[in-house]
């Protein structure tokens, strides 16, 4: 019964194999090898577009290269207040951008509406030079809450940010949840709606570190190479992350990977609500948040369920929390089993 | 007959093995999981002392890490001047360190002595706050010259510079070979030396990407969690990266691959000495330097031989170098097999 | 009728005075010299402390040196949401803190209170080192409201700072104007109430370019010299930011200085409620922010009155700000005159 | 016998009175003034050509804001090795430039010649993006040996920069010394010579604190107002450094102050070769290095001189020192006295 991250899984089996077969022989380092120039090839053919790829090992890594290279360090980014760039990098974004700000904003759902990213930017511009001013929006897909911004959604945000000139970045570190449960093309999420850069993850989805910073318009990559190198980012042994993609990518794997975390977290879903749970935002992607009585989550966490309690803080005025309740996060991924869900649901139904 | 580097191996059989044993079910991520406390025990035990370990994926991340920690931003860091840290990490130390400053310094073999840390202590202290003073001293081991500083000859570093003040971080990329070549301990090589913080690299010995920071006294560690998570360097599988450093250093591992690549090069040194090409530099690790006619050089690479060029200016007054030369360097590593070797010599001979 | 900003006036007589009576001879540079030690020994009596002090030219170096100082990269300022280190200094302290975070509080009348203090570290605490955890606490004083902090209400608000280990600093860049009103010693309002580092500003209360950290514990301020010098603050004739300061404490000059601007922000008040106008906060330094009518705002501006109209966000949820009027701030200074509050206040009651 | 800096002088007279003259009624602030605006136009016009200006406080500042803005976080600067940047700033290139480089080069008579930047723009070009690359070009005029850059010197510097896309900074601290010097406009030893931003400085010219940078192609300034603001160095009372420099530039004041400090060095220089004291450096400016007996260094000091002597590595390979001897830097500046120097020359004369 764990729960706890889609991190806590490890490599899908076709990504541990791959790492199998790059194993041979010898290969250039840094990025120049012939591997790492056919998952390039292949991840604009997934988007349908001409790109420019930079591969990393972690998702904070792709989206503090990403914002540090699309804001001046007196610019600000606009996010979620719970965004993973907010809440859970360390300040890796502030750090990168050389002290760049982050201005987290409220919204429903865990997503950001075109009328909240408009005010954000009327206040933050202007009052020029005393003021940092909004100069790029993030968003999140699928998102903290578990949401997933539809395409329409996304277009919307993208129009208000680029009428007033901020790109726009997509921290998709569960991008292929997203696109598993909407019926869209990988480019009609991303590009066609608005998006500039994206950090394209892999690793939630099923490999063991493996993330792709993605520009849209190559020419905006100009230096990311080296902003790339002096993080520390770019593997010697480079072959080995083009190879956890390359077998990503390949066959749709990465659609069977998302469609498995995402049908075990409807089935949590389902479980929940059928023994009158309360569940907190639409389960859009592979996260559930349930209200549970205090009382119950010690025992799930004493019957060795693992996941994760988070603040109320979270849930702001979306949802009232009882004062005998909690509010937890289940993650499921890949490797979910049905015997995990139905032990889980068992013990919850137990109460 | 690869000889660019050592990082165009792939992985050592034992470390692709440890990763398919780490894929099973699910662990706690971003390094709280078992195999990464018991990971972190082994380093201390291969070190017979108490330590702070935080792995990280690439020898750049160790370092500049390791240096930001020593050094404040208005400190300089003492190094030779062809020091990885100096010539190929692209301004990482700078960058973590918020504008800190390498004083690169000339010394024979690839090494520095005393007495040139001495000077530069000297010429970098005081005339504050004007000037940027020294703050600590970082050496590498192996050097990029391929030779190694003898027990002896760190300690007598560390000592003028703990003197003064000066942390001692060692940049151990190749600290595999450089124990292989001498019959000390890990211990005797490092703390008991003087080193105090240690970049202690498997990526080169046979890993994929797995680096150790090495802290001697843990409380000097204060704050390094977060400089790494902040930095993108927490690998949030964790495991995988804990799984490399156990193979590496289970039943001296390590002691096998590096012995391996020493006497690739040692053989490639022979040979070549057999042909009368010039040896640069002792050829104390897994790196030969030797000067080929450029003639010479230009049907090795059509052969298919492959290595690096380097300037003259790395040479620097070590040696002189002829107009119809070239300077080479040759990296050998667990991977490198006698055919390889003996085309190369073979190539070399018939000139 | 300038009531746009304390820094529209010039420089008070006796330090323009002080700027012509240092310019005698030579003096040693960058503050070695004997009058820079005379006023760093008087800034020492008039906090009844030792401390130590660092000139500097602007508010916002004072800030953003003193921040840096106290709060590590990966550490987040808390302050009040329209702080001027949040909203008026172009990321100053994220860019001197080498990315450190901002965390703007809500707080009525522009003041913070230990309550938001305390729900503000709990949250920002813990979960490391995945979230950047409080670690200082900035107070304005007088606010951006133009209130005050009692001094029982900073040593509540230290205290609940200082039990989570968090240092105090204040933004004194309105100190003068602040301790006019109460009745108690600079000790008193600052290090006696718990402030550990203190941005001294005499530039808005008649000086032309003078602000002085104070250390309360000099120990605090190693490394202080070389932040400042790093960013250029170190003036080279360093004895003319001495002078300023000299001639701004000699006599209680400050005071004088900072009573006449009070007392005309009260004439002020006093005239608008004479005419129904409504006032916003508490006027309690030479700030005093009011509702006008958007057609009365016009005149006044065509008339020659010089003031800023401030966002309704600032306002908050302290007030509400009738559709068809807007939000003024009016600073007075030392320079301020009778006849420029008698005219304004005759054009608003003609309305 | 003040010979330490020309910092060690206060204002000269006429920009004393420009302060007093500056203070009467209100401002707005922060440069938004009348007097910035005419200061700016007039700035223009001694260029004889379009420009932006930023004015700030110190020299450390124009240069580093200058600097940064140039140079990107992974690119280096080409400097003399006793440049100021590289000797005398604590780092504030690194820190304001996100961890850039200073790469110092040797030169003789503390001048850089187009042949060592060509080699080092050689050396720091490519191996990307593993290596910091040569992004920028800092000379200095007058350089910190007291010599000049004549016009053609310039422009073959800036040719060699510009060819490899570098753009040409100039450090004029002493800018009026050396155009005192030669007969030559503003404009020939500046943008017509190929420099793209210079530090104007006036502060060591007679000034209190005020220096400015220029920039001969305005679009280039984009986003220097924020990055100005963000490292505190937009003085909110900006008509007082605006004020200095207009009288600094009125009726060519800052060439006869110029031209009084170079007469008093060249009288020393004349004086101390009258007595057989060994001039290190052309005299070109207002700084005079000689060669001292290490007993006579003493005596003049006990007689009240003050000066600084300056390390042997500086003199470098330019000239030996004998070991009983010294190497002082004498600056002489617009307050210099015929009297001090006859005394100092009397006390070398008498041994």
């Amino acid at each position: 019964m764990n729960f706890a991250s889609d991190n806590t899984a490890g490599m899908a089996p076709e990504l541990m194999a791959a790492l199998s077969q790059a194993n041979v022989g010898f290969a250039i380092g840094y990025g120049n090898d012939a591997l790492t120039r056919d998952v390039e090839r292949r991840i604009g053919e997934f988007f349908d577009h001409e790109v420019a790829v930079f591969l990393v090992p972690t998702g904070t890594a792709a989206n503090a290269l990403s914002l540090a290279h699309l804001t001046p360090p007196w610019g600000a980014v606009l996010c979620h207040e719970n965004a993973h760039i907010m809440t859970d990098e360390c300040g890796a974004p502030e750090f990168f951008g050389a002290g760049l700000k982050l201005i987290g904003l409220r919204g429903e759902n865990g997503k950001l509406t075109p009328d909240t990213v408009k005010n954000a930017v009327a206040r933050y511009s202007g009052h020029v030079p005393h003021q940092v001013n909004a100069a790029s929006l993030s968003i999140t897909q699928a998102t903290e809450a578990g949401t997933i911004y539809r395409v329409d959604e996304i277009a919307a945000l993208a129009k208000v940010a680029h009428v007033q000139g901020l790109p726009v970045h997509m921290d998709g570190a569960r991008l292929g949840n997203a696109l598993a449960r909407m019926n869209v093309t990988p480019a009609e999420a991303t590009w066609k709606a608005g998006v500039d850069v994206l950090s394209f993850g892999a690793t939630k989805g099923g490999a063991m570190a493996a993330e792709a910073v993605v520009f849209f318009d190559p020419a905006r990559a100009a230096g990311m190479a080296e902003r790339r190198k002096r993080a520390g980012h770019l593997l010697s042994k480079h072959r080995f992350i083009a190879a956890q993609f390359e077998a990503y990518l390949k066959d749709d794997y990465w659609l069977t990977l998302a469609r498995h975390a995402n049908a075990k977290a409807d089935a949590l879903t389902e479980g929940l609500r059928a023994v009158d749970a309360k569940i907190v935002w639409p389960v859009e992607a592979n996260i559930v948040f349930a209200l549970l009585p205090t009382v119950l989550d010690a025992k799930l966490k004493a019957a060795g369920a693992a996941y994760y309690v988070r603040s109320n803080a979270m849930a702001g005025d979306d949802v009232a929390i009882e004062p005998d309740h909690v509010l937890v996060r289940l993650v499921t991924s890949f490797a979910t089993q049905d015997s995990e869900i139905e032990k889980f649901i068992g013990l919850v139904q137990r109460g």
